[in-house]
């Protein structure tokens, strides 16, 4: 039983049967942190969260997420999110009276809605609820392909959204390994949280570790901790795995220099690309 | 007229108002876009914009409006998001059977709502809006205290969110001078986004550049550039103005192994601290 949150047809569930397949058992849950938990005392095999959005930042409420609970990121996926305008079959634009979709997702079809004279936009608390909650032919819901499927809905319009380069990055979590890292190799990414005493050149005495050996840096971000004004979180994406003899001492030589240091994981590097319509099966 | 994006009541309009004061002439725009517009046009003398979220993370969509538009920083503040349950005067928390707002800010407040048994919760396009829509003694509204001010509400109870530590970092713009930075010595901060060639470590020695001469960093985030898998921009910062000679010798510098450079603005540097009721009056 794989965990998502949200409710089925959920970008999140659309971005896990895209990695595992559409035939996989996948749990809603209610909040992220349902999520986590499910996954830390093996109630849950897996989850699938969402971790940032290219318009929208990372969401470091998963990154809080991650450095509390025992679990370890085993692989990563970016999904195109793809608005599509969605209602009952035979329903045809002209039906019309009523748009509902979370506020977001109406945002982000602006120029499309506009298109609809005399449609009524309508906010919901999310993308997939809004399509189940479709009571009538003239009204329609901006959600997933996978949302249609689940509730039996028609695509009548695919893509809307105004921005294509809206992208959503989603991290595959297990129960943390006794034994620590996995030991696959190849194209291998590993992600880390660490905090430096706040002394000019911390930073970039962290980043020599990695500049030294030649490893290529993915992702850096400092996040100040509330209440705490000098003290800093820094999220750090890099080449390689922990099973890797290069970045074990590297890894040693940053616990040096740290207040603080989780490694997250060492999982299969994935490219961004296109997400179009059919599935793909994964991993 | 200073611009923010939003209705009236929006937590922009407050941040705004503890800028600028209560008297401040402020300018509801239906997005971020139409702020940097008036900005950068000279229609407004100012705007207010959100740039990051201590739960959310950085706003990407208003780092490309710094990007794109004529505009340059003059200052920032911190917002401590206090969300309030509004009500008309005289109504009961035992009176309510609904609560409206925006599904993120329903979501910062579940363990209240949770409390109050038997209200149904609506979901609304923004925080201010649902304020602005009571139509009778049984609603309430999740929204800021300037949008109780805005509709004659009641606030029943302050500060239901969950978590405490919800801030947004706001910036003020100002129509970017012709003659580059503000003169403004003291405690300054400056602001630039820049892009490296993917080589290893440069990302080390862009860093080094500030490490070499003693400069404090606060903000690091780098952020790949859809369709282009290894370019990033990267968002950085620092302790200092542009008009001091180090800086201006590090901007120099910096220059020299970007690919791109922008320098956002040089602006007073405020501390992250708490908002609790009163209004203060700053700049």
């Amino acid at each position: 039983m794989i965990g998502y949150q949200g409710v089925p047809g959920a970008y999140s569930e659309q971005a896990l049967r895209e990695i595992f397949g559409v035939h996989a058992k996948a749990k809603p849950c209610a909040d992220f942190e349902t999520v986590f938990k499910g996954v830390a005392s093996g109630k849950l095999t897996a989850g699938v969260v969402p971790i940032e959005n290219s318009l929208a930042g990372s969401i470091h409420q998963n990154y809080d997420h991650l450095l509390k609970h025992a679990v370890t990121i085993v692989g990563e996926y970016s999904l195109r999110v793809r608005h599509n305008l969605l209602v009952r079959p035979g329903v045809r634009l002209r039906d019309l009276r009523q748009v509902q979709s979370h506020p977001q997702a109406l945002a982000q079809c602006a120029k499309f809605l506009r298109t609809l004279k005399g449609a009524e936009l309508v906010p919901h608390f999310d993308t997939a609820g809004a399509a189940r909650d479709i009571v009538s032919d003239d009204v329609a819901a901006i959600a997933s392909a996978t949302a249609a499927e689940n509730y039996g809905l028609s695509i009548l319009k695919a893509g809307i959204e105004d921005d294509a380069s809206n992208f959503t990055r989603f991290l595959v979590i297990k129960k943390a390994a006794k034994r620590g890292a996995s030991n696959a190799k190849g194209d291998q990414k590993t992600s880390v949280v660490f905090s430096l005493r706040n002394i000019p050149g911390a930073m970039h005495k962290s980043l020599g570790i990695f500049a030294l050996r030649d490893i290529d840096l993915f992702k850096i971000e400092s996040r100040p901790l509330p209440g705490s004004p000098w003290q800093y979180l820094f999220y750090l994406d890099f080449a390689g795995s922990v099973a890797d003899q290069p970045i074990a001492r590297a890894l040693a030589h940053l616990q040096e220099i740290s207040t603080f240091l989780k490694v997250l994981g060492s999982y299969p590097r994935t490219v961004t690309r296109t997400y179009n319509s059919g599935r793909r099966r994964r991993g």
